[in-house]
């Protein structure tokens, strides 16, 4: 496989096109921006730790029914994933209140919500990726009501099964990101990443509403300790593969 | 009837208490508000300009069959109306992409919508009125499902009755605004106000995208000549129901 041109890059990764038209490169970034992109820094070694914890929940997914981009990790901090057209739509699911939830509703963060709350974003940085409602989201023809529905259904699939095991892992997710495409067989496949980046992770053994944070919050958040915190994640990740079946 | 104490001031008007607790007397401002009160000013005869096209617009309605607070108006600019507990909700009806869905979902300007969308936003200043799910909506226990689909159907008659009647005037109803509260008797009415502060209304004999504004966006937008048009709503309003049988 050689590595061809950047076809797109993003806040988090580049991705590249190789030599197979359905195969496309993932090059993870140590970049971080938060807010839209109005703060920026690095946390180093973030690429592949993401990368690397990315891949084993991938797998993690797919031994469980759930169709994913991955393929594997050809080097620290890339991995080759099966090219989709994305729906332009940031699927959120929330277990518990935290973010933007709480900064539009006055609920408190840490409440554990009745059931699983899934939200729909339009992914567009120019306006700010604001929150759709059903019918916005049909409106602009970002998705049928039929692969919605089928969406929907995946997202608490994978809540369930990611939930389930970052329980084990003395973690709580508290709420995350998930992005899907469309493969040239018109198959939904979940894609861009699954990390710390894009969950809120909170640390079971620790009730500090700050030192629980295992997530991007601290970077959002000036918490400190960026770089511990993932890698904390991705050790108990790996333990906790490795003490899977 | 003797005025009483004022209960709440609103951006647009101040709500007394009368002598019976199930009336209040509304009293309209000329003080006019926009960007969730970040511009502020006044519009010369606002109040009971606004007072007069609410009450003839209330009437409308009830003769058509739709519950509204409006008893009457004692004095220019005062309506008598009765108690109710204001669902926290704004309810917005759109035919015509324009305003905050625009700047959310990249639809341009003038965009006829397929078909009436009625959207929920939370009645909350210190938030910024955001845009609501229905699932944050029940969420935060704002209304129960029977009751918000009792108050989307509601909601969607009144636009068609609201848009056949503006039509009758020259206007395009583009958009507008509704809040509805519980009476003693947990009925439905229709509160708040229906004017050119609360509906998009485009005269339809102008084409140009500013001159045709007769809303408050000409105050919004610095269009100048805010007085005149909410003055030719009115007359077109009352020339209109004149001319009814």
């Amino acid at each position: 496989m050689s590595v061809q041109k950047p076809i797109y890059e993003g806040k988090a990764k580049i991705l590249y096109t190789t030599d197979n038209p359905e195969i496309l490169l993932t090059h993870f970034k140590d970049d971080a921006t938060a807010f839209n992109a109005q703060k920026r820094g690095q946390i180093q070694g973030k690429g592949e730790i993401n990368c690397t914890i990315a891949a084993h929940l991938f797998q993690l997914l797919e031994s469980q029914g759930i169709r994913t981009h991955f393929i594997d990790c050809p080097a620290p901090g890339q991995m080759r994933v099966r090219a989709v057209q994305i729906f332009p739509i940031e699927f959120v699911v929330r277990n518990i209140a935290a973010g933007s939830l709480c900064q539009q509703t006055g609920l408190a963060v840490g409440t554990v919500l009745p059931q699983p709350l899934v939200e729909f974003f339009y992914k567009n940085d120019a306006l700010g990726d604001p929150l759709l409602t059903r019918d916005r989201l049909f409106l602009m023809n970002l998705a049928t009501p039929e692969q919605l529905d089928q969406l929907q259904t995946i997202t608490l699939q994978i809540n369930q099964i990611l939930g389930a095991f970052f329980h084990q892992c003395g973690i709580t997710l508290v709420d995350f990101k998930l992005e899907f495409g469309l493969d040239q067989q018109q198959q939904i496949l979940l894609a861009d990443e699954i990390s710390p980046d894009t969950c809120r992770l909170w640390n079971q053994a620790e009730t500090d509403p700050d030192r629980r944070v295992m997530d991007k919050d601290r970077f959002r958040r000036d918490l400190g300790n960026v770089e511990t915190a993932y890698q904390q994640v991705l050790e108990r990740v790996l333990a906790q593969i490795e003490m899977s079946p």
